[in-house]
């Protein structure tokens, strides 16, 4: 784990978790008794004491009212902003608590000033929403332009170097891609563009809670990420690192009265820490149960975590490798990889292979073209199936999948309107 | 009823909800035997099938996956869409749904195009958070103009006949302001502003739950609410109305893959229909709650519940104003008053009253300067306390409230130190 470039904490390998260990986790998930789920990329299956936390503040709010519940929880709500900080190597000030990754994307993106001429450089697979949010931009002039991958597929860093100049205003890398398990070299281009003018935005979406993150290692000024996926949290929250000089340069797009304060009838103040990019209201349910959620990763060693989610995705990549004939590929790229696997199955429509697992309770879900776009199309890819596993993973899990891929793949495509 | 300014529905008055049917709602909401709940206009009780709703499905979310849960209840989804067009005499297509009222509304605001010397006219008792959004873009050159009250206290719709011209590029109001129960005549003002070039925003985060809403009769482009006050829905969530020709002269200030699409690498198009302003990602149990709270409103009537909440709010200030001695004053402006009733007693600290009446079991809020600066200013008030009603407020509560307000304005104030 120690020569990862994102890699935080002792340079001794760490060891995956062990079978015991995983049962344990496992017997803590009331999904894993249910279905067999190969989509913690999108939605991870969480623990019962993460449901439970956010039951029970919903059943505190019906039973006293949702202000005085939150009254009630004040100290465990200040400790989520500890438990994020912790994840990150951040402080509690730095971390705003958003909607989702995409708005605690967004919020920082479109803070930026942009003038005409100002450039955007990005990576191939950048997700489908933040190119869209790029292009809106680049309608005032601003030019958006993508680095190229290096021979392992990953963004490189040496072109990142030779494009850097004073006209780079934002450099926005996916740390991981979503439909891949591509993981960048996050650090590295922290290096890059450390020293220069550049802001560094991280969309840390599919690797929080799966990769160990240390925002000073990395040397990002803004990192966003949402709950429900490898941090294994409810849907509908998620959380802003906004680190300085950047964060209080910046001024968020909206403003609220959490993020300021109206301190006369014609003037207001903004707030210093990252609560600038908050709002008043939020799901305060939602956010207990993201630090619950944190803190059971936290807990387990983010070490630990991802030495275990690589063994997963090459045990899985193997598996598909292994199963007769060649109409079975896999299409993950880059020096690194994690728990996403996208693959494909010669002559088969990817949402019936999505729909045939799921009759059999796999659950996997569809990559298309619109999500990493400029990717996809370099690589004539339209669709993928994205297989993503987790530390809950098993050896009789992936078993399951390759075989029924395999069987798939042996039998040939359903013919036209029969149901899978 | 029908003589309302936002009247919809039958001219006929309406009677209130009887003893009996305020019984079986009160039956149906667990809040109801903890506590008494003067705080409707913050976060109000859910009925139980609210919370079992969200319960249920973040449950089955834990068991079967957070995408897989979306696709089952994908038809309980789309029928948000229609409960909430039903709400506000809108189609399907006009709603989007969105974390929170402030976020509705900011997705509108900050998507109008403002240019130096443009007007937003606005009224004395907006929303704080909203006049921060207007003193934002005053920056760049937009002028921000209170519209004055008339003799009652609400919007004079005179003056806003005078002040309307070509410039105007908003009409900005809060239908009732978050410090007392003035209801603002808000389809007189669309009147007003129908045939000019502005847009009227109309704020209804008070009053989706409690009023008759009819967005064709009220004549508004744009209207925005959350769930959980007067409509008794979950926290974190809200939506937004939003009409032609408007909705698609806007671009909203963020763009993601829900509200557009990447059609090539270097081009996106923004969807037609209200959902343009969403992003992807949001709380789906919330979202079926929101439903269920919408639906359980409109099987009472809206017309109902606000001749129930106009004769609760009544009662409670008579029942204030009829307490001995002068030290307690109610403070509600306009011609006609709903659910909120804001008061203050002669010596006493607004959040020790908060205090006093919480550990008596009975729940208020505080309202302070900084969320209606203007209003709050010129009528010499810092802080008031927000006693705010519903449908489900008893005499027999409204009784405990007032005793406890009148026995500690017998009193006099708590000696310093002293806990409540």
């Amino acid at each position: 784990m120690g020569d990862g470039p994102a890699a935080a904490g002792p340079s001794v390998p760490v060891a995956p978790l062990d079978a015991s260990e995983v049962a344990r986790f496992r017997a803590e998930t009331p999904g894993c008794a249910h279905v067999t789920h190969f989509n913690h990329a999108g939605s991870s299956l969480p623990p019962a004491i993460v449901v439970d936390t956010v039951v029970g503040h919903l059943h505190r709010e019906a039973e006293i009212g949702g202000y005085e519940a939150a009254d009630e929880a004040a100290d465990s709500l200040a400790a989520v902003y500890r438990s994020v900080a912790r994840l990150l190597g951040a402080a509690p000030e730095d971390i705003a608590i958003v909607e989702n990754a995409t708005r605690a994307w967004d919020l920082v993106f479109y803070a930026i000033p942009f003038r005409p001429g100002d450039r955007i450089l990005t990576s191939v697979s950048e997700y489908g929403s933040n190119v869209i949010a790029f292009l809106q931009v680049a309608q005032r002039g601003v030019e958006v332009e993508v680095v190229p991958n290096d021979a392992s597929g990953q963004l490189s860093v040496d072109a990142l170097g030779r494009m850097m100049d004073d006209r780079v205003k934002l450099v926005a890398v996916s740390h991981m891609p979503t439909n891949g398990g591509l993981l960048q070299p996050a650090a590295v281009i922290g290096d890059v563009v450390r020293g220069s003018e550049a802001i560094y935005l991280l969309d840390a979406c599919q690797t929080a809670g799966q990769v160990p993150l240390d925002v000073r290692a990395i040397g990002c000024d803004f990192l966003t990420a949402s709950a429900r996926k490898y941090l294994r949290g409810p849907r509908g929250i998620g959380f802003l690192y906004a680190g300085q000089p950047w964060r209080t340069r910046l001024t968020p797009p909206f403003l609220d009265m959490r993020a300021a304060e109206l301190v006369a009838a014609d003037r207001f103040e903004v707030r210093d820490d990252a609560r600038r990019f908050e709002n008043w209201e939020s799901s305060i349910a939602n956010v207990l149960g993201m630090g619950v959620a944190v803190d059971y990763a936290l807990d387990i060693g983010l070490d630990r975590i991802w030495a275990t989610v690589r063994d997963r995705g090459e045990t899985l990549r193997a598996a598909l490798a292994n199963l007769p004939g060649d109409r079975v590929a896999t299409h993950d790229l880059g020096a690194e990889r994690g728990g996403i696997v996208s693959l494909t199955v010669g002559g088969w429509d990817v949402p019936a292979i999505k729909r045939g697992l799921q009759n059999q309770g796999v659950n996997v879900s569809v990559t298309g073209v619109t999500s990493t776009r400029t990717d996809m199309e370099a690589r004539g890819l339209d669709e993928m199936v994205r297989a993503s596993v987790h530390y809950l993973t098993t050896d009789e899990e992936i078993g399951r999948l390759a075989r029924a891929v395999g069987k798939m793949a042996a039998s040939g495509p359903p013919s036209p309107g029969r149901t899978m």
